[in-house]
């Protein structure tokens, strides 16, 4: 198993390397993620955001424009709602959850001490939690990472998002990143779990890697950003992250998606899920200049 | 109990205010503070400051000019050795540890994933690996950051630097506070415990609040900031929390200590204790450009 992850690693990065000895961008034969012009013809030009968003219950992926009002209703099942400043109050959490009970968003994203809170706040059923997991460093020991996810759905979170083990990524330890997110999907089951892998930090072979990984490891969804770090979501990230998850995993943009604009131009390029606080200005047409 | 946690609170809260409302400096009856001269009479002028060093094992405290030599010798005793960002490789650990083991500091302070790795890089016996938990945020469930402390213990931490529930402490709830601060020290012994309040993001009244938590829940340490927030260790906080906490806890300055010269400052102002990347340069007379 250890030789096949090694391999499979390799060799994804190896494509990688040749795209871009060659001179070709990643992706310059998908010519709608970098020059998004909203046609609406995302199910016969994208049709693995699609099939992916329709496997996590989407009905539908509108994008054209003209149709505010029915992107923004679609939208809202997309995003989580996101709060996880270190300094947020009750009253923030209070705020967070009537905002997503209203728009029916399809989660609140908050730290794990503040599961059981906002379990009792939320009053629309169809709003899950989703608790983040080795946040934002993702440098916690393997166990007690899985331990917090394991507490976190014990405490009522039916998604987690954890942060990919990055230095030992760089560092090409393959197996160790595997196991640890291996670790917390077995502990966060029933649960879905989103691997966060940063990208701003890593190269794009290291991007592909930690894709892989994560897919190997049986998580659900690949994730950009913790909002934490350097930078947010790039369409170039995600469009490179659709292509190494293929259509059956969910793939999560996050950080710096401030309006309904940047929450498109994501699903566009293959996002099935937006992690925002701006969520609110992203139903509403609106632009928000929050941090996160 | 809890009664008496809102009370003390309450009484040192109102002291700071009166002092803050009849235009007094907190700390302006103890000038050398804000304008140390680095006479070299802290033992006259602070003797907390000595005592405390005094009880941490410290020999003597230096702090005047034209002695640079044996500052940096006393120094290195006083400063953990720190390398925190998630993308920290093995080579750069390998180099930390070196240089931790070369110059004698106090410890290497690691993410706790980093715990076991350390502890077979360090060939100096006199060198502690200090593990931080709930790091950055400190937003982690209870037991979760229990968990992860008690871990970096069994795999070789004598020092645990813990980062406080932010929001809880803002939001008044000082049984949280103090259960989270409690439940670290319980699973970290015979391990030392550093409590971060996060400085930059807390008013006075609650930084107070937070020493005065921290002392009540057994915690041997509070430790002025992550170096991941919006600012590092001031003098003014520094010395804030000494008079606080009194001369029986540890005080540790972190975040922005790049040179000797700053080091030195945050002793005069009552720190026995100082987290720098830049250790080198602190012991070596240089200044440093790292970010924690």
């Amino acid at each position: 198993m250890d030789q096949e992850l090694e391999r499979i690693a390799d060799l994804v990065a190896a494509r990688i390397r040749a795209q871009l000895s060659a001179g070709a961008t990643p992706g310059a034969d998908e010519p709608c993620i970098n020059d998004c012009t909203a046609c609406g013809q995302c199910v016969t030009k994208r049709p693995h955001s699609v099939q992916a968003l329709r496997s996590q219950g989407a009905a539908r992926l509108a994008a054209g424009p003209g149709i505010e009002g029915t992107v923004a209703r679609d939208l809202a099942g997309m995003i989580d709602h996101t709060l996880l400043k270190p300094e947020a109050t009750r009253e923030e959490l209070e705020q967070l959850c009537r905002e997503a009970s209203k728009h029916a968003f399809a989660s609140v994203c908050v730290n794990s001490c503040n599961v059981k809170r906002v379990r009792a706040l939320i009053t629309n059923s169809a709003v899950k939690i989703c608790a983040v997991v080795g946040f934002p460093l993702g440098a916690m020991a393997p166990g007690a990472k899985a331990y917090e996810a394991r507490e976190a759905v014990r405490d009522g979170a039916s998604e987690i998002d954890m942060v990919i083990n990055i230095g030992a990524l760089k560092d090409g330890d393959y197996v160790l990143v595997a196991d640890d997110i291996r670790r917390v999907v077995e502990a966060s089951r029933p649960a879905l779990v989103k691997v966060i892998i940063e990208a701003a930090l890593l190269s794009d072979e290291e991007k592909v890697a930690a894709c892989t990984l994560s897919k190997i490891a049986g998580a659900h969804f690949v994730k950009t950003s913790t909002g934490f770090s350097k930078g947010g979501a790039t369409e170039a990230d995600v469009a490179l992250m659709r292509r190494v998850v293929g259509a059956e995993m969910g793939v999560k943009a996050s950080g710096g998606v401030r309006s309904q604009d940047d929450a498109k131009k994501m699903i566009a390029a293959g996002a099935t899920r937006i992690g925002a606080s701006a969520s609110v200005a992203i139903v509403t047409g609106g632009r928000s200049n929050a941090q996160y």
